[in-house]
């Protein structure tokens, strides 16, 4: 199940921009490859040397630099600073856990975002904390596993199919934006044949597994929802940027996949809507399986209970020689018959009563 | 039932902008017609050549193109790059299931909205979304299916009635969104004679299957909803609209048409609350009925169960001749009468008590 | 009870602003009476040709005219566009059921609100739209029926009390709105009453009825509270209107409307909580009285079980002359008193078990 | 309790601004007193003609008059008039239970408020409106009864302690005002321990009384909350007052005093939440209760009825001298024994099923 | 547990700006500690008397007073009125229990923020009030009790690590700020803790205890998230703010910090959610509980209701002599058989059909 909070306490006391890895301990080195590329040539390389970079930034191709590994908090650290980035930022992207933001710098504009993945085998969602650094002429992603989620955007700029070559970092960022979006409608086409088999248990069948699975499902959407409802304001906060590094020529690019965000806020919140009415059924199903126990036990005790009683009565010992009121049915010659018609008498009287009851 | 969300995982990974389908695959085949008029004339043709477009484009008349069977994504991308759309409105338009929006391009305008079809027979909701590319003088209007929601405003157009051919394209895309509003009140009404059924259904005599009605049009008020809520933006958005597309005369009309809007919206928020309301009525006529059998239940096991006893009492086999302490009742001449006035009593004080307390 | 919504598959297909009647067909003929006043004099006629409305028009004097019978859709039509209203218009005052709004045309300022009428006998409310056009020198006013909600401002009017002879139809105008708005505090008040009268039903002794009243009221506060929200955007909007129609003197007046349909909405809120929290206390003494006979059942069997488990021991025919083990009690010269005490004893042991339970 | 809604009737059909007093009626006189004050010298007299009013707003001196008895409407209109205020004024003096508002008046702030009172004795709050005109050297507050809240603000100007005497009647309305908010946080006070009082009730012992007192506590919140929300506008109101009635120097009282009053609804809003969670604790120990009933019915009953089983199977009358196989146990010599030990151990299989369950 | 109102009643009365110490009474002795550092020296004293703090506002070093002990409020008063402070910034000092706010003043800018403390052992949280006064190169801050929590500040301020020294008392507020909401984290971390243990006792056993537990925990959620919402609006304040206390420097750190408070917001609001989710599970798996419960009953009854009978029909006294009809059973051979054989039947058929039920 996906963790509420991350274990901070790590970090509380130190100063404010300390670069102290802040999630899961997961054993992975840092690493990182660099895509360089304009409309002519693509070029990807693991370049060793600080040095490298620097050169990288003045030069008027696009460099697209891919971190992974933050475990390894000194040597993100390093790199970051010889970079230029503000202790802040670095503290951000360390701190993995953040809420999806837009902070501008001077220099570059800096994103945190939640990527959400779905194990189709465990039916279990996990985060993953994405950042961007984008300055003029690079973007930086810092990305806490070695995952492939860009893989088929690096290939689409390898292959130079669409525009992605022909245009600047802006157009690579809004790319892979595009593809954390396309994510999250993936995950939530999961989690709606999720609801839609659930939908059908619950119709079916319900049992209490059924209601664990109805919260478990209303526990990943509150935490899905943390993490696209900032989502939402971050790009919008793109959109409305006013510095240099998100060109005009994006503009439409972003209003369209602000819609698609908004799309998944909507959806989101519609699983919400019906998850909680789920549990309506559910308890109200519970409620009136109760009921239907609650009428066969009634229905056996009433019809039985004067039954047992008849019985009961005639099997008192009173003394019919002493007295000839004492008990005279039990000599009569239809004493027996007389007393199993009295009995199958108020059995049908107390079934018709039922039945005009509706209650069978 | 409609479904929750399209199936949009054969786009993930895809490069913004692809032309690829996405819906429900219905075989349906790629088909238009064109209507152009002005005051004087009106011609209904299906043009084939792709360049009758380009002069159309360039005529003063005005040009309302139907298109239908979005199903052949390649026949629509290849008329909408002839006709000069961004790819991303090729992509909004057909990726169904979109959120209903408005998009300003410099050439034309791009509106989404949902059309709610409801089928008498079933009592179900469908939904379809309806794309509209507004320019200076031509409207494209995209639809999944060839269906007849338009046709009447076709009609009018030919019969010459009423103002819609002394006014332009802006005016038809104003009479095409109000008979979208329009058709939303349609389904309104249908849907508020199943509340008032079920509302009496739920007095007279409510079932499992009350609920499991109750739930259904909960979950369709849920999905309208969020298909109005953003066709309200669209609206707004229309109005507020400082481009040229949309003439100054028409702001009266989208004014009135936003009336509506918010009076669709308003009812539907209405039909949430009373449905809420309803499902609070079902569960608690269903507490009321448990109240009502556990009564039954009490009133008979309470009454029967101390008869049951002195019956039991005096089969009790305490030897009389041993001692004229055992059970010398059994011996008394009015024994018997003794005990089933003993019985009688009871039972009445019983009834007394019950009656005292409002049981029955 | 209150019709959710109005029928309006009649309209459907025709084209926007047709002069279509959409309400209840009430046999009421259509019909009109025509107050014109000054500071000096005062006339009230019924006239009958159209010019003489279009001669009022240009007269100094103050007009407010009285329309009812709408179903009449012809002659309201007619009328209208002698009047020289826009179609739009005439489609809204004749499609009852309306929102209320305002709407600014060229000409003239034209409002629509509800008027709640509360039937004392059947405790039930019913709606009537009230349309007003206020144009620079006269009032047109049109009801569905022929009601009497205005006659005391016409009485006013024909006194000459208070200020209203001394003002123009703006005066006029806010006169009826206050008139109006004072409509919903007495109806408001009756609801109060019927509030505090079900409080102290659920306190004394509540029924399944009780519920029924219960919804019945909170579905009133539904619709009550849809017709008060949009008043106050209108009398708002009145308020921030930048046209000449309404007078720099009226502005003051405007401000206490405001104020006192602001209360509406206040109160109504207040119910609303009221009344949900009366669903609460309903079904919390639901639970209360299931317990309640719960606990009677369960002391009574709980008590006589185990008697009747004791008289049916001594009710088996173990043959005791085969072995003194067998029922050597049945014997006894004190058997039948020792399982009399016994019985005795069980239950004083259970007594005491639920008085220190605080069952009873 | 608190009145939902005053008795409004009598008003409807009156003209606006009719001075006709609203509210309960309490046989309380006209009476007023009037302070007048500077720097130097402070005076408190009962002035009786009208004249000597006009000639205090001429004074360079502050004056504050107090008046109380609105229920003799005519000498507050009379005494309000001669005053110069609006007509509407007047209404709203009068009209008491109005919502809390501010009125700019060209001459004057019109300000209305509600004063909550909390009787200790029978735990009840009441309400009362305080009405406040402030002119530019003038302060008349209307109170509906002759209360003394305002008797320590009196005393320090006496005394002249603090920065009262030296500030002008700005100041003074924001100590009234300051006076009153202080008053809901005693009220608050009061209610807080109310609530923690019931908590502890909740948990120790809940009774259906319990219930009772959460609800009439949340109806409390609800009309404490219809008071402090407008008052907070209020203060607002006049905070953003750009008129010369409240000084530049008072600005910064007002703030404060804006943030008292958000925290009173702060602690308004954490009560409501506070008291909700309790309806639900309430509930879930009558389940609870309910559930440990049952369970005490259930042990009982499932103990004993195997038990009257086996006593009623050997109660039978089979002859067991016809045949062998009839009821040979009853014949036994370890007959007896053998059906108590058979009885013995069902009921220990059982308890030892109940301990495992958990179910005592 | 937290209070939920502080005691105010003391204060009721007193002229605005009275220097009362409203709070818990804890026998703490006023004291204070000062720091005085700029880039190259720091020193840590304790002055005395009132003229050194004159001498050091003069001074261009930065200072800052930490004061612990409000319970002496004549001490702080005499201490703030010798530094400058307005009254009502004394005032909301000594009442410790505002709520967070930020008020300019001309000399000063004034904060007051909740610092919530998680006590372990005991698994409860506590509030203490902590205010801030900035002056152009002084920082006062006031705490109820002699805490510990900005001490690291402190070290690092001493050590000369990171930016602390080199920047003025801005800085040292956002870093005391700062530090404030990293003990947010902490705390909620722990309670993420908590609900983790509560959500497993969930499912594996809940107890009423768990309930409880719940409750405790959603109102700790309530008091927290009244002290963190308006954290965020002073936050919001800081940055915002236009007069010269919080140097342009500052901001990116401002900005960070309220990302920061954002944060914490959501997991408040998360745990809200979830905690909500917990009681419907609590609720529902009583409800479980309740039913199995019922079933067990409801299969004993109904299984040995039926043998009960045909034990008690068998149990009858008609004597066989007089009549073949009365009873013959009792005279077979097969007769005892026979009845053992009818009551297995009946018990088979009954468990089949309990079997069908899936009751067990």
């Amino acid at each position: 199940m996906l963790k509420l909070v991350k274990t901070t306490s790590r970090k509380a006391g130190l100063p404010p921009g300390s670069p102290v890895f802040i999630g899961e301990k997961v054993t992975e080195t840092f690493g990182l490859d660099m895509v360089d590329y304009d409309t002519e040539n693509i070029s990807l390389t693991t370049p060793v040397r600080l040095e490298e970079f620097h050169l990288l930034k003045k030069k008027p191709s696009n460099t697209w630099i891919r971190i992974h590994g933050l475990h390894d908090a000194q040597a993100v650290d390093r790199f970051c600073l010889g970079f230029g980035l503000h202790p802040l930022t670095i503290e951000d992207i360390l701190h993995t856990g953040q809420r999806p933001k837009i902070d501008h710098y001077d220099d570059y504009l800096f994103l945190v975002i939640n990527l959400i993945n779905y194990n189709d085998a465990t039916r279990e969602m996990s985060m993953e904390q994405i950042s961007f650094v984008l300055g003029p002429s690079y973007l930086l992603t810092f990305h806490e596993k070695d995952d492939d989620i860009f893989d088929d955007v690096l290939a689409r700029l390898q292959t130079n199919k669409g525009r992605s070559r022909k245009m600047g970092v802006d157009y690579l960022l809004y790319s892979l934006l595009d593809r954390v979006v396309d994510n999250f409608f993936s995950v939530l086409e999961k989690i709606g044949e999720e609801v839609e088999d659930l939908e059908e248990e619950l119709i079916a069948e319900p049992t209490p597994e059924t209601l664990q699975s109805i919260h478990t499902l209303k526990r990943e959407m509150i935490l899905l929802r943390k993490s696209v409802w900032p989502l939402r304001e971050v790009i919008n906060g793109l959109q409305r940027d006013e510095t240099a590094f998100m060109g005009e020529a994006i503009r439409v690019y972003l209003k369209d996949l602000y819609d698609h965000t908004i799309q998944v806020l909507d959806t989101v919140e519609t699983f919400r809507d019906i998850i909680s009415g789920m549990i309506d059924i559910y308890l109200s199903s519970v409620s009136n399986r109760m009921n239907e126990v609650m009428k066969v036990l009634t229905i056996f005790a009433v019809i039985f209970i004067p039954l047992t009683f008849i019985a009961g009565l005639y099997g008192m010992n009173f003394n019919t020689s002493k007295s000839p009121l004492n008990m005279p049915e039990l000599n009569w010659y239809f004493g027996y018959p007389f007393a199993l018609s009295l009995m199958a008498g108020t059995a049908i009287v107390m079934l018709i009563y039922f039945k005009k009851k509706k209650w069978f």
